[in-house]
């Protein structure tokens, strides 16, 4: 099927016809595919055909997936269509792929997404009555790729830029929310997975947030001569080379670049998992920088006050003065950065640095709680 | 291995032992990927894990695929890891994936573009010398993606959109160049696959081209109400909807946007394959938008100078008054596509009409060939 030259007719949807149901094709598949479909439940029915296959399963990615922990065993029809249906998930956005004889391929019926330190298949189950990441009619703002070289790395990056509805046709200087990914996901993550230019289109559109820039980087980086990260997913011992990225290349190119507002009061710095481990050290080191700090389920383990994150919070009141917000969240459903979080947020609260922790309902380790991060967050940001 | 936690090390790169060769890393792979691998004789390896299975191998996409006509049969050692090497590969960008018990799987190791309708693996294979679309030491421009509300579909679309370096700070009106991908591509492949935005910024850096904006927009559209297309690879039988799209929603909104010259002297429109079949069909019926014309390998059969596209031929005088240039292009390894522009150009020689056959040599109907004639075209047009 894949092997026709590229004018001939390619079949997309792998199958059309029979869906007496009232399951909806997913938002992240493909043009025109039609698995797979969520059912008004929640449940979700994946569908693809491999005759030459000899056991193909769904497996969802990660420990707490909203798809369940899988692998699902897909059931063969006599045409060598194989199809499962999961229990009802959990709202949000769930990477996942095929095992096709054990072997991980994507779903060609998804769209990619960067996880996992390539390129993923995932699914979108719509949360009822929820639509603060959907593209509505209000204003919209552009994502730019803007190209740079790095002295710290010698080598080409490129950040995602966000830019607020009406940026060029005014002479505004705006804020800026330095905002990063998860380990194993890279600068593209922010907008495609987590709608992160949607969702500040309709905060900024209906007064919820003030417009501001933001600026999505990868956060991987290796300084010229060093040993290549083994990983992009690395454990924590990050930020080495990324914190050298952010304060002597990005931030300097994204002020000479843009109209700026190129103070500390100005500048946000916010991160998910890995990325807000990041941000709780890189924004720490560097207060003369940043005024406001989100960490989103940032792994957070043996919190001290006086010696965690460079040991800022061990001055409670000349934190308090130079910080406007320090944002904690975790999903109820990730329990151990849940707990991490939680433990950071009382100790802090005890050694009177203020903080705000944010609980996402339900949500685990996944898009659905960052995206939640992100509004409320944003809601504060900046005021 | 896939199933790790988000925080967990992703080992990336499935093998990096033994490489006692000189082949390196395509730049085609996501980041760390050791394979596939380029040599210098432009042989490729690909390599990959897959135990389970039973058959695993490479083939490249479409009927004249520079890796060669496949697929290639790989060899499992005993740890499951399956390799083969192709023979030299013609220079360019191939489109692959991996046969695994005969299901197109996408290689891990690859980042994924958007060709067959789907997500697809391919392979960057050097050209000696040439580096005309890498990145280089100029200023660079921006890659816009810009949301709007399309008044011909009612739907959302996005366009992707290159500014030239300096766009932000200056007051500059700009010319627009209309750029189309193939069938069952979109709106990334110009920039993604293509490198449009690197061969503009290295053309405008050096003076070979003037400053132009570019607007890349999904050459599909189905009007409320109609049937949805058969597949956005669909048979010449575009452009529809999409006609009223790029003159009715998309060339007003650019127009209202940037800082363009809004008039037909400073449009131009050009397209690849289908896209390129969509440019003839639009500017011929819509001279008065478009003064530059760009046909890259479109499918041209059975052409007639009195009736063809239009019949915008049949007066060569009041055409050659008005259309600026005219560029048919083809590469010397696509023989039905090469066979139907020399046709069509003959004949236009023939009747009078001015036009510019370019002939990309040694390349097939592949980006290689595309990036060529952007390459050619782009020093012409709004001279």
């Amino acid at each position: 099927m894949r092997c026709l030259p590229m004018l001939a007719v390619v079949a997309l949807g792998l199958c059309r016809a029979q869906t007496p149901d009232d399951s909806q094709p997913a938002t992240s598949n493909v043009m025109n595919a039609q698995y797979p479909r969520v059912h008004s439940d929640l449940r979700v029915t994946f569908r693809v055909t491999a005759p030459g296959a000899h056991a193909v399963q769904v497996q969802p990615g990660g420990a707490d997936n909203g798809l369940g922990k899988g692998p699902y065993d897909m059931v063969r029809d006599d045409q060598g269509v194989w199809a499962v249906t999961t229990p009802p998930a959990v709202p949000g956005f769930h990477y996942y792929w095929l095992l096709v004889d054990g072997f991980a391929a994507n779903d060609p019926s998804s769209e990619t997404y960067f996880g996992y330190g390539h390129q993923t298949s995932a699914v979108e189950v719509p949360e009822k009555g929820v639509d603060f990441y959907d593209a509505k009619d209000v204003p919209h703002g552009e994502v730019r790729v803007r190209w740079y070289r790095s002295k710290t790395t010698g080598m080409w990056r490129h950040a995602y830029v966000y830019t607020p509805p009406g940026y060029d046709s005014g002479r505004t200087r705006y804020p800026v929310l330095y905002l990063q990914h998860g380990a194993g996901e890279d600068e593209t993550g922010w907008t495609k997975q987590g709608r992160a230019n949607l969702i500040l289109d309709n905060l900024i559109g209906t007064g919820k947030a003030p417009p501001m820039l933001v600026a999505m980087e990868t956060g991987y980086a290796v300084k010229p001569g060093a040993a290549p990260v083994a990983s992009p997913a690395g454990p924590p011992r990050t930020p080495n080379a990324f914190e050298d990225v952010v304060i002597e290349d990005l931030i300097p190119m994204i002020d000479a670049s843009y109209r700026t507002l190129a103070d500390r009061g100005h500048r946000a710095m916010a991160g998910l998992s890995m990325g807000g481990m990041q941000t709780l050290q890189i924004a720490s080191a560097h207060l003369d920088r940043f005024a406001w700090i989100g960490s989103f389920s940032a792994p957070i383990r043996n919190f001290d006050v006086k010696t965690s994150d460079n040991g800022v919070f061990g001055d409670a009141a000349a934190f308090n003065k130079k910080v406007r917000l320090l944002w904690i969240g975790a999903g109820t459903g990730e329990e151990a950065m849940h707990q991490g979080a939680q433990t950071m947020h009382e100790a802090l609260d005890k050694a009177g640095v203020k903080n705000i922790f944010f609980e996402s309902p339900g949500t685990a380790h996944e898009w659905q709680t960052w995206r939640r991060d992100l509004r409320e967050f944003a809601g504060l940001v900046f005021r």
